[in-house]
């Protein structure tokens, strides 16, 4: 059944750091119900209304919603002071009538940023074509953003997203960072049960959004973004879920410019995100300003 | 029916900013319960072990946890460069033998921090000597905190309960700043429903727990610390419930020491408090330093 959306709702909107941060929805053709995302914009843009602003892509982690990052990570100080705009939207589809699973690892909270193929999953679960097009060219028509100057970060399965997104479309992204991400999700506890559901039973297909195995094939490019990486050492999804090492060796093997940071005695969650945040922000806006 | 707690268990402990967040339980003799709190303690702590730190006690608003100030705030980054530690209790008794209302004003999440003498609030809620005494004494005990260096702090119905709980007992807190305060609760939608059920019809009661009342009768003493107000105009409970121009009448008459900034645009919430935490934090550390 077609379905057609345009335009968004204002949920919300805050006054804050001198910046603005909304809460918006909008009817998504893509994932066929209702989305919901957030935007902050520098407090430039209420100054100059014709200036276009660089923005980052923030993808959350299993069970998360668009409002974790957003009134947990701590991130809209140094973004207002650096003049980076920041999305965040939902982590998958929502509504009554999309499947789900109750594990948390599959379904609601839990879209792992691909195009699913398989039966019940396929006619929601399409997060890649969301973020990369639907919402990407939508936050570029509705707010004052520079769609040349877009970075991508995330954590845990949202740092997957990060990097596969990248990945997969070499140049849309001129940044990328991430916190804690799922590495490899063929490899992971996580990642297979939701790959399996989503994708079918044959592995070729699953390469395709596996951080590691699209490195075997990536070409680096001249002007590569460096990817920076922050990873707890008290992370307790490290070796089962996270695999930083498997990351690290293929990107070794790709010649792919990565600065891995092992953060000791951190753990999994936003008080690890908050505490480096503001590195990661800096990184981005080297490349973005 | 006598009740005795001594002690406290670990929920969960995390690094953050090189400091310590953690999120404790007690079994509270004053409330009849167990009671949730928050501490966080700078870098130094871990360091110098010898060492006690200034701190601050942070109360929240109406219908919060001691989650929210912990996970929204953004104050931990400031507090470990400033060396401060920050408690944060629990805004009221909570379990299922814990009278209640369902109206989000009374009863859980809504303790106003009083000493209520009715019924069936008059077990449970002692809010005021929970603060003051029980948890106050109890993180001296545990935690590497200086008793001589404490300041006080809170937001909206919170900020009600660090005005009053600083009046009530000058000396203990030797510093004070308040988000949004219910600056005179018994002229306030939210406070004269919770005064009339926790304290009685008797209105000399309640003017025992309502600021401006209070700074008639106080006596500024030679060193008073300047109490730092933030408001926000976008503020929806300006007028009906926060009153912030009663709070700086009374303080103007009461000759007691006042910074009221009102901030064009702000609204209630936390992105208003994330905005100027930093503030706040410095303001505190002028005097605890």
């Amino acid at each position: 059944m077609p379905i057609k959306g345009t335009g968004f709702e204002v949920i919300s909107e805050h006054l804050c750091h001198e910046g603005k941060l909304g809460y918006y929805r909008h009817l998504s053709p893509t994932t066929k119900c209702a989305m919901r995302f957030t935007v902050f914009l520098p407090p430039e843009a209420e100054r100059d209304t014709a200036a276009k602003f660089p923005a980052l892509f923030f993808l959350s982690g299993l069970t998360c919603t668009e409002e974790n990052f957003t009134t947990k990570a701590g991130a809209y100080r140094m973004a207002a002071e650096l003049g980076l705009a920041i999305i965040v939207p939902d982590t998958s589809p929502r509504g009554d009538d999309v499947p789900s699973d109750d594990s948390g690892e599959l379904g609601k909270g839990a879209g792992f940023y691909l195009n699913a193929t398989q039966e019940p999953w396929a006619k929601n679960y399409q997060m890649d074509s969301y973020i990369t097009q639907e919402l990407r060219e939508m936050v570029l028509r509705n707010f004052p953003i520079d769609g040349d100057r877009l970075g991508i970060f995330g954590h845990s399965m949202g740092g997957h997203g990060a990097l596969v997104l990248h990945l997969r479309n070499p140049g849309m992204f001129r940044s990328v960072s991430v916190f804690a991400p799922i590495s490899s999700p063929i490899r992971s506890q996580w990642g297979e049960k939701a790959f399996r559901a989503y994708l079918g039973d044959d592995q070729s297909a699953w390469a395709k959004y596996d951080a590691t195995e699209l490195l075997k094939d990536y070409k680096v490019r001249p002007n590569e973004p460096t990817l920076l990486v922050d990873q707890g050492t008290a992370d307790k999804f490290f070796d089962t879920s996270l695999k930083p090492y498997a990351l690290a060796e293929a990107c070794g093997e790709a010649d792919f410019p990565l600065e891995l940071r092992l953060q000791e005695g951190y753990d999994h969650g936003y008080f690890f995100i908050q505490t480096f945040i503001d590195d990661h922000l800096r990184h981005h806006a080297e490349y973005l300003r």
